[in-house]
């Protein structure tokens, strides 16, 4: 990753050799990047259209700069490290140095420009999923546009003709470079920010991988069979949990860039599917919800009010899409008598130990020396003990007293580095009735 | 299952061991069982508010009792038989001697208390799915109350805040203890009867487990391949048939606990989508629809009117999941003269019978020797014949004669044994129109 | 398939031995056959009420005659072989001729009569998917017929009660016949033409196979793997574009067969579901969708205007179903030196060629050596270049000054032969904005 540190000098050598002018690489704004996976304060903008930002679950929004009535971004495809939880590490695809790449956010009417600067091993191209852009812009590989090589940059240009959540990600060996986490959240907020106002504005996006225990690079040829799925490829308890105040109106923004369905599901809490990648939905047209299904290639805002204190599961409901990466063929231990099997097998392989006879509860709690680079199966910890989850999984805490709709206050994001495990000890308000044993 | 006799004494012995003291113990409700796959009579509430009963497709509901203006219910967690039909049992975890566990109606409003005694051997917690409960009462172990450990009784206490169709389910070692079938209905009846009334109202669960042929325990880890797909834990032909009146309004409720989706498809009748664990969806935004795609960890309640006599097949569209056990790796025979293979294979294995050279069909009329506890993977008969089906697939039996709105008349819910195959002697009227051949 | 030449001859000789009589074979009408599978012009009704005929895409309408007030269609159920793109056969089952069957297209309130002739090695039945019939004529073999026996002729009559978008399937050995590629589309028309009337109305199936590269039939059994993924059984770059003029109205229908959701996106345009196979969606109910998810067993139609000119993507948007068959499991090669290996292989296979170490997207323009019967997996060219596709892909061709709303010119469906490739060369206008590169 050093070369990102000389990015720079890298992009005006390279551009030198591509279709925009040296005096246009002079003027194309610096890429920031980043090198972890913490959730970042959402940043109100100084200048332009106001908006409330929303928040990017282990993620961050990419700066722009205005000229001369354009916003402008600057994209960098490449090779990216990125942590799904302390202990685990993928070598993805990504943009300015993470995977997801930034969120892009901007105003409806806003005219954007966005560099895209290719340092992939292969040619790309980027398509801005359910946004209406002219048909030059709509960055499908061979179809709309030349694919941009490595080393070349692209200038994508188009009006924000509607408010919406979208998404941006490759249409170029698009199999392949999905696979290997090329995506990204693009916000366009409403030009009146009272319209479809809420007070707690959460975004990720749902990515599956397959990377084989102790590796570091997904199979990108795996069609079914992932064991690595993710909110915005973070695992949990490594995902950051959505901190909300009792009474706030919350908005949660997600799509879906797996192979297969993911049924989002909210405890405690009745919602509306309120948006989509096509627009906001009609309040004639929504349907009362606690568990909405999000297809491949799909995005769904859904709201409600948190108006119950406490711990609130929000998780994929597919049970194995809540665990971290295991096997999917071993045989069911219920019931059986494992001792003597046992003894037998460690003659042959001294530190083999069975698993599951009375269920696999029990599995959280070992201490089982695992390959490199490969998290727990069932892991995390609550206020009342393990919470025996992985994957697709993260809480949302409903608290008193915070303060409510201020953006710029960055103790209302900056609750503890983000695993349920703090919840024992952030200080916040206990459930609010006591269990009875 | 020796021990469920004695489940009372049992009880008490354990409960001295938990933090349930010896006086509540001697007040915890005692606890119904069932250990048959009947469909039984929906009961009228004696005592509390009033309302129309639904019918648990090969199930039944759980018995409680009044105590201080508090409805209680004891549901007993532990290792069941359960016969998916005759000929194929399978050993799961359940509640009260079944799988899935009894369905729990109440109303709008009542308070609930729900007794959990865990005779699992591991911890387990009980999860209201959809239900709005105080955060302590949402049954997430390790988050919002420590696991109930084996021989441990918990005690639930909620307040009924919206009609619908909910369920329960463990969020406690999730995958293992819901791939080992736990799970059951939990129904709240509107505080007003007439609100959202219909004349018949049917429900059940989908649930699909991965058993080896010969074997009787599910494969805890399976994703995707799984062989025994189900309404509540019955295949065709022994799901009972839903009978009707011509001219009923007829609502049919199940919720998903697979790992995927299920198209429901029903034949010669439109319906809507009124309701979802969220609640009752509004006249204006609903759909018309003959497939309703349900979602894991989705309810679906449909409603239409019975409205043609005759026998109308209700099933899952996937045509792999109305089959029974089947391998699906076998290459296709369709055009290949198998007769010299058959000689030559019968001689290293002279039972083997070629399948498939003209087509599956025949195989449904084959009386292949089966290994034990194993179905035959086309079965069921109709009036006309084999019907080659299996797993998620039942018949709409829509009469007419039968006395409407009627749940007192037993006569409504007798018919005969559970098979489609019974058509053929119920006496009842038969298709509406001769068939030309 | 020479066969095919004399069927009517051969029809007459096998109705003897059916309950069709003598009299009555004398008076079935011809079946029209097709031995291709191009995309025909849609046929304006010369008799019978006036409506606005669909554009099967890579298929064709059924003709049919009117008698005595009745309009009488005859299908034929039979092996087929159909084109899924040149340089690929499959050796389905089909109705008359192609796999899909032809398209029938009817009005509300007309009254229909169609003779299902069963030319298939095994017994079929066929379902009317969606549409309100009487029990008898429900198609269900065994529940509301007798199977229809390999050269029996069964009839089928009933009144189209509503319009909408439907489809015909077998219901005998329902797994094997949809598997090898039994269905069909069936449009019923409103009444009045004026009442959901579009400018242009595209109508396919969604199916998918599994077929060993270099063989012709598709193993029946496969439940999740596949590797065919078509529109109407033609896979990218092979299916047909959809073109249409700047400012229509456009509806695009479609139903799936096969046994997963297809999330179906639009490029450059917000669209709304406006019909189900039960119906039209009421306005008050729809959604704003870029990607609607169609599950198996559902149909969709949806609607928008065609504002901006350009060729816009129209695909699933699980990438593996945009992509020919191929392998799931190879390891990635991303990264990986090649070189050494490769010397070392080509000492004992001399063809080996590595593949992956930069990408796939390498591989769309390799020449390799392909199996007998088996397309490349990423292909396709469009006018800037290579679009590494395949499956589930096709191009909305949004062109200026096309003649709107005349279904008699030839003209509107007459664009080049039905490959993304022809962009570059049909002379129609290039894209709104020219990249910048």
């Amino acid at each position: 990753m050093v070369s990102r540190r000389h990015f720079l000098q890298q992009t005006s050598l390279m551009l030198g050799a591509t279709l925009v002018s040296r005096s246009e690489a002079a003027s194309i704004p610096e890429a920031a990047l980043r090198d972890h996976a913490q959730t970042e304060l959402p940043s109100l903008p100084a200048i332009g259209r106001p908006y409330n930002p929303v928040v990017t679950l282990n993620g961050w929004t990419l700066p722009w700069r205005m000229n001369n009535g354009w916003k402008e971004f600057h994209l960098v495809a490449e090779p990216v490290e990125r942590e799904f939880a302390p202990g685990m590490t993928g070598h993805l695809w990504g943009y300015n140095g993470q995977s997801p790449g930034p969120t892009i956010e901007a105003v409806e009417g806003d005219k954007v420009r966005i560099f895209v600067t290719n340092k992939l091993p292969e040619h790309t191209a980027v398509h801005w999923h359910g946004m209406l852009v002219p048909n030059g812009m709509d960055g499908v590989g061979g179809l709309t546009q030349p694919q941009i090589k490595p080393g070349q940059t692209f200038v994508y240009e188009f009006e924000l003709k509607k408010s919406g959540t979208f998404m941006y990600h490759p249409h170029a060996d698009e199999m392949v470079q999905m696979a290997m986490g090329m995506m990204g959240l693009f916000i366009v907020h409403p030009k009146n920010p009272r319209f479809m106002a809420v007070d707690r504005d959460f975004a990720f996006l749902l990515a599956a991988y397959d990377i084989d225990p102790g590796t570091y690079t997904p199979r990108v040829s795996t069609m079914t069979e992932f064991n690595i799925w993710t909110f915005n490829n973070r695992v949990f308890p490594a995902i950051d949990p959505m901190v909300v105040s009792r009474g706030d109106k919350v908005r949660i923004r997600f799509g879906n860039l797996t192979m297969t369905n993911h049924p989002m599901h909210l405890h405690g809490h009745h919602f509306e599917v309120t948006g989509t990648d096509g627009g906001w939905v009609p309040k004639t047209a929504r349907w009362p919800e606690v568990t909405v299904d999000v297809a491949v290639g799909q995005m769904r805002a859904i709201e409600f009010y948190a108006d119950v204190a406490g711990d609130w599961a929000f998780h994929c409901h597919k049970s194995h899409h809540t665990m971290n990466a295991m096997a999917h063929g071993v045989p069911t231990m219920l019931g059986a008598d494992t001792q003597d099997l046992t003894s037998q097998i460690r003659q042959a392989s001294s530190g083999y130990m069975p698993m599951g006879a009375t269920g696999m509860a029990d599995m959280s709690a070992m201490n089982m020396a695992l390959p490199a680079n490969t998290l727990p199966m069932m892991t995390g910890a609550g206020p009342f003990g393990a919470l025996e989850m992985g994957g697709m999984f993260t809480v949302l805490k409903v608290r008193e007293g915070l303060a409510r709709n201020d953006y710029r206050d960055p103790a209302w994001y900056q609750h503890p580095a983000g695993t349920v495990a703090h919840l024992v000890e952030d200080g916040l308000p206990a459930p609010t009735q006591s269990p009875k044993l």
